[in-house]
């Protein structure tokens, strides 16, 4: 690299979206960049001319260590919807004459699907004008759901969390005996896509039996056949456990959690913020079996458990980032960096580029046949593909019995 | 030891009351205990004969680092309050002929406040009718609500998990920019003692700012003051995170969750069971501040989290076991094992016993003084009480990328 690289993180924040954006800085600097900038929170941000020089915040390689393993976006995300140049030709003339400012030879953007819009529309527009700024994309969401990559940074160490945290409240469910027994809702992000949810299965091992029942998005719920079969396992058992996405909904299409009475907010992009859905499930069960419920939402912990993160995860994201440079530099433009997996046992992966146009506004879900007939579990082989991507740990740096983060920069919460 | 030895667990579960018990099996083996017995879900599963043989699950050396690394109560608990003999002189007569069956020679209650009452009956009636079994008790609970003792085993795990989560928490907040911002409200156990809301505070050090404000149970809550501080930390920041106890109360006495409308419970000590605190004042803020709110409750991944164990608290709670078997061998009853704190830095500590009947029924609170004035956040004086007691880490035995506990009783959930 000749010139500068500007990179950006986007949507929702993870566990290893930082382990990106130190293997694009890391690669960068190899591989001669002059400056490598930071957009703050994301491309909103860079409107307003807010960025940071990243060699003032990552002196040494003690803070590529400790940024590998602070959690959530280092630098700011955003969740702004770049509007097409046919709408607003104003905003990309904007960027565009910032990154001629900033000498930019290579945008990369670590976000999710609508991430992906961006760099496709930014990569579109560059070709237009003939601009020579090249944009890739750098896959990140703990969702999972991006296509044409086996899987995406960041769903491994949530997967690990969701999995451990799972096994946890499985144990701590069987402690305290009700006259008509337990049952524990747990509620895990994913909006359309069950991968998250599905990935409490990791829990299931000879020391433990798992979740009763799984209710992923991609299978309508049936709420009286829910009960049916708690009120079922009940005679069997003293504790039920029952993971549900956040995204579940009934055959009218509406979501579980808007059959209470919470309000739901609506973000930029149009999505429900969707929150409630084991709090009503066991409000439900309460009313309908007269047992002891309780619930419990994973919340963000689920995509912030940095303590909890997968090796494996960590280090796929640092490729992911450090590949995205590297095709940059090559001539690369419009295409998002991708994962292949070349075998299950032993695991091996791999990065490669694919088009961003085949990629942004897909979401990949959890295959039919990866779900039971009667949609209330994973089958053997999802268990089989999330497996690999949860092993291996990246111990903390601890100080003083705390895990230690690269400090945050002043910039992103001071006024 | 010549005879048997008998353990039961009760009480809200932890990360480390698992590791009390391998502490009470390993020093009763070795001193000579012929049998010790396991309670099934304390006295309430030993009064219908519900009990193991703890040899048949502990086998192996690796069986009792598996089950220090274990959380909730392997045997399972119970919060059964024994009536006093004046009141039911049936129930000690049906416990002690059960214990005179099994030939038990000590009978070791791992629990809190209300076990700790169990142990004082017990040991009362034991004294009164000529009984020669020993009555110890084992401090545990997260809420480190115990007298007599510097700290509870449980406390210090749960306090390590709450600080880094926090800490994850914070981290995860300043990533989206909210036109009026965002104010988290993080809710943390503790009915009555703030030692667990005041942990939040370890999340602090030079890489982050740590909570802006907690708020403990042994403070009055002002909700307008409330209001009016989030008011002027949002002139400030971006993101205000702030810690509420669950317990919580405005002047008139009323828990801040009753503010809202959901129904709260009351278990069989007549304790409220408490929740909706975070939910309530979120919602609360979002109305008057029209910003952006989240609520997050710790819920019972605080006291499950065994995969973030303090190794303090781990080699304590240990301890603590050993030393309850300890005395019960020299003749001790109606004594509670306490831990002594002889130095903070370097942080040394040992075990003593002391009466039970100073003990049972007595709550220990935050000291005033280490409170601010203001009583929004605590002072260097709790910080130096708690930090010593999250030192060390408890690796996990990891097996395909998920920590490995000692397998679940069949019994204890198997109908």
């Amino acid at each position: 690299m000749k010139r500068n690289v500007i990179v950006g993180q986007s949507g929702g924040p993870t566990a290893a979206i930082n382990s990106s954006l130190a293997g694009v800085y890391r690669t960068a600097i190899d591989r001669g960049a002059k400056k490598v900038y930071g957009m703050l929170h994301g491309i909103q941000g860079l409107l307003n001319e807010k960025y940071l020089d990243l060699s003032e915040h990552i002196k040494t390689e003690l803070d590529v260590e400790l940024l590998k393993r602070t959690p959530a976006a280092f630098l700011g995300s955003c969740r702004y919807k770049l509007p097409s140049f046919h709408e607003d030709i104003g905003t990309y003339e904007r960027i565009f004459s910032i990154l001629d400012k900033l000498d930019i030879e290579a945008f990369i953007y670590i976000g999710g699907n609508d991430s992906m819009d961006t760099i496709k529309k930014l990569s579109d527009y560059a070709v237009l004008t003939g601009h020579t700024t090249k944009f890739i994309g750098c896959p990140k969401t703990i969702d999972n759901d991006l296509t044409l990559t086996d899987h995406t940074p960041g769903f491994g160490s949530a997967a690990k969390y969701i999995g451990t945290s799972m096994k946890e409240i499985i144990r701590d469910s069987f402690c305290l005996e009700y006259p008509r027994g337990l049952v524990t809702i747990v509620e895990v992000m994913g909006r359309n896509a069950g991968w998250l949810t599905g990935s409490t299965v990791l829990s299931k091992g000879e020391d433990c039996e798992g979740p009763d029942l799984i209710y992923l998005p991609e299978i309508t719920f049936d709420i009286q056949n829910f009960k049916e079969r708690i009120e079922k396992l009940l005679k069997e058992k003293t504790s039920v456990v029952v993971a549900v996405s956040e995204g579940i909904r009934t055959a009218d299409g509406r979501y579980v959690c808007e059959l209470g009475n919470d309000i739901n907010f609506v973000d930029a992009f149009g999505h429900k913020q969707l929150s409630g859905t084991a709090a009503y499930l066991a409000k439900f069960i309460a009313a309908e079996l007269g047992c002891k419920t309780r619930a419990i939402e994973l919340s963000t912990l689920q995509r912030a458990g940095s303590h909890l993160a997968s090796r494996i995860d960590i280090l796929e994201a640092f490729q992911v980032g450090g590949a995205a440079a590297k095709a940059a530099d090559e001539g690369d433009s419009g295409q998002m960096v991708v994962l292949q997996r070349f075998s299950d046992d032993p695991y091996q992966s791999g990065t490669a580029v694919r088009d961003v146009h085949k990629i942004a506004n897909d979401e990949k879900c959890v295959p039919r046949n990866w779900i039971t007939k009667d949609g209330t579990y994973v089958t053997q082989e999802f268990i089989t593909y999330v497996d690999p991507l949860v092993q291996g740990d990246v111990a903390p740096i601890m100080v003083s019995g705390i895990p230690r983060h690269l400090y945050t920069p002043k910039e992103l919460y001071r006024k």
